[in-house]
């Protein structure tokens, strides 16, 4: 009987605080994608070569990373996660596995991605959120960043937000949602576009911030836009509050949602 | 002007993960207590000695811990929470300071003492959650949980649920109250005693876990208890889910309540 070639997608859940951001590297440097790939040659008991919906920096979590591979091997969906959990360590979590249309490609078949970012805006710091929010002790105006947040939605050039370093040939994207909402004393601030510029979400959020403190208007945001010059917008906040909540893709693929409770 | 001695209470929360517990030890592995005292010594300029209101065991979390320390130091409130936790790690944090009667004492003056522990109960495990819980993927009878859970309320001779080791004179303690609640995946056992045998709050969990999944009935507890034999118990589960709610005291103290939402 020939060996059939499979194309599996699989949903990922990780602390990216132990990790040099999603992406392999040649280097020795601990990243998700080089430990996955690990778990999932063991197995497969083959060199597995994944593809992600999109990349993460260091420190960034993600609760609905998608990822695909193709192999040889004949495993079930429950054998591709727990084998692989098995394998990974605890902060790196696989959550489903199914074998897909190999039209399917994680990346290029993504309709949008969506992030959360996490702001714990109190006067006192919380040990349990390090690393997994930003601290703000000054009072933030909320009503103002949603306000300011309304200037981004649409096709816009991006270029205010966008990081150094960043190799996008283009830097309009279609920014379809930024929600801001609350809850005791955190501050969500949700973001969905088809695709995202370097640090994209964390400089919006250094830029909502300034808003929020009243250093400027939420009109200014317009201007700040309008200007494509990073020196205009606020700063890159750490990487310590964003998660990346996943993608979206057609229906006809059948990824599934997003399953844990956001966090 | 002659210097002035000074009781100092304050709170502290703290991610158990990375400590090898609370209380400080003459090896050079890290504790909690070692790290608060460093950071104690450099506010004051002295050798402060800090007291518990109860030792956390490697791993456990606490939201509300409560320390003293005596300190000829004239230094404000403010100072105690932000010098130190300036040279305090992340995960370690100071949430308030104030000067106390110097007839309280962390220790000695608590009444009470409360610990959550937190379970995610699906089939899915969670990298976010990872060391902040325990995953338990068989579905449990939260019912039953509860009906077993009140065999354990009132004054009760606790060896059954006794750590090995345990050098406490006596083991009588007065359970006051066990609450089991649920939100989404998440399921929480709140514990209040006067105060608790090593282990105590994890094989009562362990116990409770045995009924959930239908291997114990509820009115077994009543017999566990009886027989005072730490055979007829459940496993210590995992310090990774168990959080230190914190101590209570009497009012006169001006004990600050619990500051953060629970987790």
């Amino acid at each position: 009987m020939p060996e059939v070639i499979k194309r599996i997608a699989l949903g990922l859940e990780y602390q990216g605080t132990n990790y040099f951001g999603l992406q392999k590297q040649k280097s020795t440097e601990q990243t998700v994608q080089g430990c996955l790939e690990l778990a999932l040659n063991s197995v497969s008991n083959e060199v597995i070569k994944s593809f992600s919906s999109g990349r993460t920096d260091s420190g960034v979590h993600a609760q609905g990373q998608v990822m695909h591979f193709d192999t040889y091997a004949d495993r079930q969906p429950r054998e591709w996660v727990r084998g692989g959990n098995s394998l990974l360590p605890e902060d790196i979590r696989i959550l489903w596995a199914r074998e897909v249309n190999n039209d399917f490609h994680a990346r290029f078949s993504a309709l949008s991605r969506s992030y959360r970012y996490v702001i714990r805006n109190t006067e006192i710091p919380s040990a349990l959120w390090s690393k997994r929010s930003l601290w703000v002790s000054t009072s933030l105006k909320v009503s103002c960043m949603r306000k300011a947040a309304k200037f981004l939605i649409g096709e816009n050039d991006f270029s205010s937000f966008r990081g150094s370093g960043c190799q996008s040939h283009s830097p309009i994207r279609t920014l379809e949602s930024l929600k801001i909402t609350t809850n005791n004393e955190f501050i969500y601030i949700d973001i969905s576009a088809n695709s995202f510029l370097l640090n994209m979400v964390r400089i919006i959020v250094g830029t909502l911030l300034l808003v929020g403190k009243g250093d400027i208007l939420p009109s200014d945001l317009e201007d700040i836009l309008e200007k494509r010059d990073r020196r205009l917008s606020g700063k890159t906040v750490t990487s310590d509050g964003l998660y990346f909540i996943g993608p979206t893709y057609e229906r006809k693929f059948k990824i599934p949602d997003l399953i844990n409770s956001i966090v």
